[in-house]
């Protein structure tokens, strides 16, 4: 897999649980802020997207956990991208400790892009653009 | 598809993001609440468990996002479950808004036991008891 | 202290952090999804009032910490108001653990409104009749 | 003020609310991650403490929110430190906006430490040291 933007992470007490460690649902907030800090590096502003009536969304995510994440753990989080139809973007999301480059998470994410009063798909060619450069 | 347990809730504001709409990471916390109030409706205690030695962990989560949850909403969400071998435990769980019935996501979120030290897969007796009443 | 409204709230585990109690962050959550309720029973939408131009935001919070939840606990989250000036709304907020009403937190949050685009403080009658109404 | 510590942050979308901007609670993670990223490296470890039986936790908190942080935001927060009594130890936590060097909020952060399984106040000879250091 040829991985074409990474960001570095440390694991905060507050995402852990009582288990001590960090919660299933947090891994989604990573992969989210991976995602849109990969937009924004490639010129891409998801909150400008939406003043402009424009969001893209999720439609569909699966995420294999591989090991757990602890308190303090500092982990890269890693993606490269594909397209599906006209409608359809997909992020492949892989985590990784930093400390033995463990897999931690493998993840794909579903987005689409929807007018945002509407609902309705739309096509969205800044975003369309951005991914046909890695493809 | 015949569920055998549901919980209902109402989207609380902190919950929402930018968009209006609940963020797709604070699904996986009403999926995941609604299997502790599930397991222990059943008598089984998450935190019990883990005293005990034994950590259920979540191994793969599937989710598809049909349609947001806004400010307000109020929702059922409601599961039925399936086994897998002798270690994977699956929950099907979907989300329905209360007002019309709308589905919100549909989920398979496949779950397996461990040692809570030392991580190694170990067979749960109590949990496959309660999921062999249901199947 | 005569509470002029309560809703009744349960720990979630997802709430519930490394110690094993609720995060400190969390009880914020709890207080704010309070006072939305409660003006939102009053007659007052919070997301309504943004999109009329108006945000009530919180200038200041003191929060004593008793005694922590734990997973599972329920508890009831009270609230009674004040007014300072022409535009503080005190929020006087505590939370009792339900099984022996031992006191949880004691909170007073203070509040203004303003212009939702300048940021600029704004009188609104509409919550101004709300506090009033209790004074 | 002579800051002691500080740590740099962005802010993460999810962590704003239907406003755009970040939501109360979340300000409260940023000053725990502070305070832990501080106690750590000064060499104590929050989770190492629990381990060895003893909880910080916090009594008291108050807040001041000055200016919100909104989506991409960078921003600074900085601590500095004081003792009162034998069991209380506070922390003055503040955040700046890094384009500008707005505040953001300021904070006072009361915490005490007690016997992880009994919940008594329990004096921390290791804490003390660390804050004696810098008074």
């Amino acid at each position: 897999m040829d991985y074409i933007f990474e960001l570095p992470f440390k694991v905060r007490d507050y995402e852990c649980d009582i288990q001590g460690i960090v919660n299933n649902s947090v891994y989604q907030n990573y992969l989210e802020h991976t995602r849109h800090e990969f937009l924004e590096e490639v010129g891409l502003n998801f909150t400008q997207m939406h003043d402009d009536g424009v969001d893209a969304v999720v439609i569909r995510i699966e995420i294999d956990y591989k090991f757990p994440l602890r308190s303090g753990d500092q982990f890269l989080s890693k993606l490269y991208v594909a397209r599906e139809g006209k409608l359809k973007y997909i992020f492949y999301q892989d985590i990784y400790r930093v400390s033995d480059n463990k897999p931690i998470i493998k993840a794909k994410v579903i987005a689409t892009t929807i007018n945002a009063q509407s609902g309705r798909p739309v096509f969205a060619e800044q975003l369309a653009e951005v991914f046909d450069r890695y493809l």
